[in-house]
């Protein structure tokens, strides 16, 4: 491994970030140091906004801090370990603050302050203190350590109680506590990762000129017409008011609405002789008053007896959803593909980076309920740009993570999954191979007639399976594989029909670990042929007129794709469930907080 | 203005962005160049993944694009005008492709191909063609033309049924076509500064050291305990599956249920006589089965004669969540800031920028249903720390507008606002004032005794009305402004309650045209005090155990805000009505595509 004392650069991408104002000083980017040079000075050095430095920038410089022996500096953070030695007269603690996964050793003596409240895993410390050199014969293990001076503030932790108690826990264990195990070495490990691989997607996108898209998370469009979609609704919080108003005052009857009825006829009457028998102005003016009072009561009663408990329903039983918020039906998104396309076709290249939702009953290690996809859209470009892209953007984001991540990889590394740096390695430098389904299906072929089982029928015309896509990647190419003309039938109405009219211009991104990492291809840009497909699907045409539109009016060949984060993130880190690499997940029986 | 022919730098950010790699070069990286370099070549240029070089990266160089003459390459673009010229004989394109707001501008001469098919505004063109310095005469408008040699693609436009034929339309007409409003100047300028903005906030927290959490979409917890949620559900999609269900095959009857309960009885029977009579096997298997057989058909009619149109319901009347995806109430998030409260009690310095969501049936030009909110939070920091990173981050913000979207803003300039971007060189470059609530309180006392009118009554314990806050940043102080420390009874249970018993660190950021801009404060970390300010309050205990855990173990100082996305670009473009300033607006009655 290239890095220091177990360190990436990560430090080394923050200081070269701010590079990129370098010729552009401003009064707002002059008070804005980068963390490095902001967060040590001789005396207490503190971050801008926060009043510590960040640990990460005294353990991850080149001499592991060394160099700042002798500097008095505020440190916050959580207790991973603490002991007392000496016989109580003083204790270490290693504390970690997660701006990086390595932990700063503090010596605190017992006349600062009584050691037992320090020492149990999970506690909270603000101190100041001086960075020393370990005494000699420990500087194997530390580069420096702080001696603490004053402590600013403690929480404390009763090892009774707190629930995380330990140093290594389950995965599956600590899904019950989502709220807590950002606390642990691998959550947190993930967490800096996954906030690495996030920014490295930006980055890349805007180094291109894409333009970052907000596409809508309510939607009243269902993308490919298929897929469970999640409900977004007021009418049911509605029903529940209006059941609680109706037991507080029971609704009138018929009969009620016939008396309210009634009343106002009478009033009426009264007004009409008073009228013609020419009484005074003041009580004409009483009546009218009583008969208005009258009609007022009237309509409150009609209005309280329309009134009926449950979701509202149209005459044919049907729900009416033009009671509710929208005035139509309306789903979280299942993917920002065909709305991203609209700015496609008026701002070229573009993409769209947010949460996607699914309300299938998975209970697998694979799926949620909610994630995040990145999905580009490039106009001008067909589906050999697309892979380029593709190809480009997936090795960019792994070369950052060797870059920018190495300590977080060689934890996962040593924990979780021998080979992940390596395949960090492999992806990053290797072009990926090139193969079209009719190839694929053709190698899979040879396989079985080789004697490889697989569980899933192999024959042209057939959707690849997980085994499929693993076959090709881990076994017979040990690579990066992209498969793409699809056979028509299997694919969705939007991709674009090759000239062999059996295939599509879609491709898959197969990666080892994960199998299908990116979907894509060129889009249909021929009004009449994208017309026909959505018939061909037996799907109706009115939801895509405006979809139609971006055809009929100054069409443009189009093209692009979408990764499924968490999987990139699977494919990063090894680690084996979908529901660890992202912060709140969310699935079938399951969304706490 | 400091910028060339109406351009920002905007070329100059890419260019520098690629200064981050220039000391890690790798093999993904080395075949990324940035946009400049890439696009230029001396024959037919193209960008990397499309086949056209950006509009921006000839007409924002700083020569205007003139050092480029005699280049032959491809552009892609829409036209914005078009007009035939010297009889027929050639005619003139405005061409756009949403790299920048400029237009270059097209010569195609008739030998090439017919010209009226390019004219109508809306037309797509791919094109090939040389650069050429326009006619002396001309150059005051044009620093560089390009002079068509190939048509490579065409997508027409009939102007008799183009939506948006005229180049000026109205923005409230313009929402009425969501799916084409990027195409217009003033939309695309929008999109271009609100990607500006959003990677300016990304690389404003990662430079400080802030990780990116994904907070969840779907949250079972109720932030503030107020707020219309809108509700994610399943049930009324499974409700209605029932219901279809049951009128193709109408529900069994008691009877049914009871003829069934007979039939197993009898078989049952059957199957104890038989063995009392010890038949032989095969003729108790038999019978065996068919009792099984009988059971199963029981269980099925039973479990359809459960089957009851609507939405699930428990004894007590109340809708039965156990039966909904998440097995309880789900709703879509108002804030993701309780839940990245977790990670910041972990990983110190933390952000979200996500969606959220609020149902409220605001009709007004500054509420939406589903906006973008900014919400970092930093442990080991006080109310002092939050002000100076909310300060920090909005002047990052302006002074990277004007240095990397002058184009754009000069455009906003132009045709909305022209004080845009004084507002923004104001706000780059001056402190904010800080007055604590109290004395904000008293400059609208002294400004009421001097006659100024308000129609909200001033005084100590009022939540700040819009009017004030517009008074205290656009008339008193004609800066933006910071007020903390508000009275605890207006302010939710979660912030720090002062030494004062009165107020809490609360704080709001106010700038000119959109008055609140930021809301923030620094959180309540005492397990006792948050306990009583939640009890205090009304609110129930256990939905926010989880959130007394992180004060219960190891509490730690912190502190927060959240900035209104959408309110920001209001801000910085000067556009008035917010369902302009994102591209899919939803509000009461309407969510398009």
């Amino acid at each position: 491994m290239t890095s220091t004392h177990g360190f990436s650069k990560g430090l080394q991408f923050h200081t070269q970030a701010s590079l990129i104002f370098i010729n552009s000083p401003t009064m707002a980017e002059a008070s804005i140091p980068p963390v490095e040079n902001l967060t040590i000075s001789d005396t207490v050095a503190e971050a801008e906004f926060s009043q510590r430095v960040l640990i990460r920038s005294i353990l991850g410089r080149s001499d592991g801090g060394a160099g700042l022996a002798g500097k008095t500096l505020k440190v916050g953070g959580w207790v991973k370990k603490g002991r007392e030695q000496g016989k109580g007269s003083f204790a270490f603690l290693e504390l970690n603050d997660g701006s990086c996964p390595a932990n700063l050793q503090l010596i605190i003596y017992s006349d600062v302050a009584p050691l037992g409240q320090f020492t149990p895993t999970g506690t909270c410390l603000h101190v100041e203190g001086v960075l020393q050199m370990p005494p000699e014969d420990k500087q194997g293990k530390q580069s420096i350590e702080l001696k603490v001076l004053k402590v600013l503030d403690v929480g404390a932790v009763d090892p009774a109680k707190y629930p995380l108690p330990k140093t290594r826990l389950t995965l599956e264990f600590l899904r019950d506590y989502v709220h807590l195990r950002p606390r642990t070495n691998t959550i947190a490990a993930i967490a800096r990762i996954r906030n690495a691989l996030a920014y490295a997607t930006h980055t890349f996108f805007q180094k291109h000129g894409f333009l970052y898209v907000h596409t809508p998370i309510i939607t009243t469009s269902d993308c490919e017409g298929a897929g469970e979609m999640f409900q977004v609704t007021t009418l049911i919080n509605e029903a529940e008011k209006i059941e609680k108003e109706l037991i507080k005052s029971p609704p009138p009857t018929q009969e009620d609405v016939e008396l309210a009825k009634n009343v106002v006829k009478e009033k009426g009457e009264i007004v009409a002789k008073l009228k013609s028998d020419k009484a005074g102005k003041p009580v004409i003016t009483a009546a009218v008053a009583e008969l208005t009072k009258a009609k007022e009561a009237l309509s409150k009663v009609e209005e309280r007896f329309k009134l009926k408990p449950g979701i509202p329903k149209k005459e044919d039983g049907k729900v009416d959803y033009g009671q509710d918020f929208f005035a139509r039906q309306a789903f979280l998104t299942v993917s920002g593909q065909l709305q991203v396309e609209t700015f496609a076709c008026a701002l070229s290249s573009v993409y769209t980076f947010g949460p996607t939702f699914r309300a299938e009953h998975s209970h697998t290690s694979r799926h949620l309920a909610e994630f995040w996809m990145v999905e580009p859209e490039i106009a001008f470009a067909d589906i050999e740009d697309d892979m380029k892209c593709a190809e480009a953007y997936v090795r960019f984001l792994c070369q950052w993570l060797l870059d920018n991540c190495l300590d977080d990889m060689e934890f996962m590394v040593e924990k979780f999954d021998k080979n992940a740096i390596k395949r960090l390695q492999m992806v990053a430098s290797t072009n990926f191979v090139r193969l079209s389904y009719t190839e694929a299906v053709t190698i899979l072929e040879e396989a079985v007639a080789k004697g490889h089982k697989f569980e899933n029928k192999v024959e042209w015309g057939i959707d690849l399976a997980s085994e499929h896509e693993k076959y090709l990647t881990e076994t017979k190419f040990e690579s990066p594989v992209i498969v793409y003309n699809y056979p028509k039938g299997i694919k969705a109405f939007y991709m674009k029909v090759n000239a062999d009219n059996k295939t599509v211009a879609a491709m898959d991104v197969l990666v080892p670990k994960v199998g299908e990492l990116i979907g894509g291809s060129q889009r249909e840009e021929n009004y009449e042929v994208i017309k026909e497909r959505i018939l061909e699907m037996g799907l109706p045409l009115e939801p895509y007129e405006w979809y139609l539109d971006l055809r009929r009016y100054g069409t443009v060949k189009h093209s692009g794709f979408g990764l499924g984060f968490e999987r990139m993130i699977l494919f990063a880190t090894g680690i084996d469930n979908i529901r660890d690499v992202i912060p709140f997940p969310r699935y079938p029986g399951r969304a706490d907080l």
